[in-house]
């Protein structure tokens, strides 16, 4: 193969995104040959911005029927999300899917379980693993530099959305249609990350905000407490609703603390290991010498398109996938252990209760009063967003 | 009155140094003219140290019984706080207790009522509330700068103790002897100019480690959510066992976001209020204009000297109290509450179960199997610390 024919499914505010930079070769080796969207206004942009000779499908049937395509690229709402990859899969195609995994685990474990049983390339767009101060945040932990790792804060409150954000579409927001609010649509990076860099906790404790502070049901105000197999703690705090909000990840390890603040990293390096220090050190105050260290990053965030590419190059070469499809379930099963912390307000362990996350989930769709003004906004530009 | 003359209770570390600046001169209107505490090695220093013409007693009893004492400052162990300052006022004294205000609040409560029926003044070593920072940060919320609080954040994890530090006193983080640990000695600073700044919560739910990383009973490490009555959250992380910490106090409102880390302030003011922006922008992604404002900052922290001084004053003048004694009940209740959410593993309201409270220290001095192993430290250098 020397083309990955493409197909895009969902032509949202991510799906438009990517199928422009495919249209435009941004994507080297990688060619969009159809999309598919049941919104006819979608379908009319897609005819004038990508022409005609991207097929256009109005139903996800006669695109699956359609021969000429090797890999898709899913950008649907939440829930679609491994329906849709279950089907690609059982298409024989290879499969990108945007982020979030799913909406609850247990539906994206089966969305795993037929990955792995197929010769096919699975992605998720996790274009934040693409960003050089994250991956030497990962390499500094793996590397042992930072020691065993104590604490972990992640203030996440960067993500403001004014109400015209969610009334831009009658999915969003809703129990419904988006299954979630700030750490099922925006925080999915920041969750992953977070488990990328530090590891998966084991259990769960999370106060969540609904329809805290805009006309939402769903959750845009969340603080959780974490703990880690090793007695770790963390805590992530994210909101949709703090104006200017914080973006600020700080690891504490035996060996000092990592903060990534403002676009950068910082690595305070003790001398001599903390617990070291402390079995050893007779003087009642003092604390090891540390030394602030300047590390350099290199290479720069490839973003949405650096995700793409490596799939390409995936499928045509085999190169190793950055952020593999099966690797969704894991901020995914936090995120649903959040939320499930706050609904029974209680701890979660994990593995967690995926029926019963599915059970209290269906019941708020079940009891949701919520109608929704949704404005006439078409595609929102989403530059400045990931 | 021309000069108030000044007794100390416990020559510790605390003690010892408030001593040598009372001796020095350097409190205007304050003369020590005696100390009291039942270590003859305290009393040793005493003489040569203070000189002979500061009385010297073993016992309170004496102590309280000597005529030319107008005022008392009680540097004991936390546990006897309340129980001295009771005795200080009936025996007609002023009263400067350090901090915490007790152990437990119902004592404090109880020494509150006493105070509240004498006309002496009754002062806290409040130190930190003589940091302009804070009392911008004060200035700032309750001018209306910052608008209604949404979040309050504060990281305090720059409390490092190694072991040795525990093992110089015996009474040090033991149940019965302090009462409790990171909360209780070296917080109670950071928890009153939280409430002083921010106000109290109504409900807290803390998740503390106990020992977890020292050879003593009490915590070593907190994690605490609150929540506040217009809704607003917050959180104190804070530990003894990082390094190096971060001292990190961050407060989110409707009109923007104030910083307090590395001895600097930073104001985010937004243009416009975000619910007002909220309320009113319709174009999905977006926010209000933010200025990064740098807010000058007059004065300089005055410390214990400062809080000292003050004191002094309001015995001679009738000068105003920066650090009330009643006051010290608030940071205590919050440090109570996060004990017992995490003794009980579940929500603390407030105003809180006093007498459960009680229970469950009991419960812990009693079931204590601690046996510390004291090394022959005298009294530490406390420069650096407060």
């Amino acid at each position: 193969m020397e083309k990955v024919r493409i197909g895009i499914i969902g032509i949202g505010n991510m799906g438009s995104s990517h199928a422009r930079q495919l249209i435009n070769k941004a994507v080297i080796g990688g060619e969009l040959v159809a999309i598919c969207d049941s919104n006819p206004d979608k379908l009319k942009w897609a005819k004038e911005t990508l022409g005609e000779s991207v097929k256009r499908f109005d139903n996800t049937e006669d695109f699956f029927a359609f021969d000429n395509i090797d890999a898709v690229i899913i950008a649907t709402p939440h829930y679609d999300h491994p329906v849709m990859a279950i089907e690609a899969f059982s298409k024989g195609l290879h499969v990108l899917i945007e982020k979030p995994a799913g909406v609850f685990t247990k539906k994206v474990r089966e969305m795993n379980e037929v990955a792995a049983n197929t010769d096919k390339v699975f992605g998720i767009m996790y274009n934040q693993r693409t960003n050089p101060l994250y991956q030497k945040l990962k390499d500094l932990i793996e590397g042992g530099e930072l020691g065993e790792i104590k604490r972990t804060n992640w203030i996440i409150t960067s993500w403001y959305r004014p109400q015209s954000y969610y009334n831009s579409g009658g999915w969003r927001a809703t129990w419904a249609g988006e299954g979630g609010g700030v750490l099922l649509n925006q925080d999915p990076h920041q969750l992953d990350l977070w488990q990328w860099t530090c590891g998966m906790p084991v259990r769960v404790r999370a106060f969540c905000g609904f329809g805290k502070n805009h006309n939402i049901e769903v959750d845009d105000d969340v603080t959780a407490y974490v703990e880690y197999e090793n007695g770790a703690t963390g805590v992530f705090v994210t909101s949709t609703s703090d104006t200017p909000g914080t973006n600020r990840f700080e690891v504490t390890g035996d060996n000092g603390k990592i903060v990534i603040e403002n676009d950068t990293l910082t690595f305070w390096r003790n001398r001599v290991p903390e617990r070291q220090f402390n079995a050893e050190f007779t003087g009642g105050f003092g604390s090891p010498e540390c030394w602030k260290c300047e590390i350099p990053i290199n290479g720069k965030t490839t973003d949405h398109l650096g995700i793409m590419q490596n799939w390409v190059e995936a499928i045509l070469k085999g190169t190793k996938l950055l952020a593999p499809g099966e690797e969704g379930i894991r901020g995914l099963t936090i995120s649903n252990a959040m939320h499930l912390s706050a609904w029974t307000d209680n701890w979660v362990d994990l593995p967690m209760d995926e029926d019963l996350y599915i059970e209290k989930l269906n019941e708020r769709i079940n009891n949701s009063k919520f109608k929704k003004e949704v404005s006439n906004v078409s595609n929102l530009d989403i530059s400045g967003t990931f």
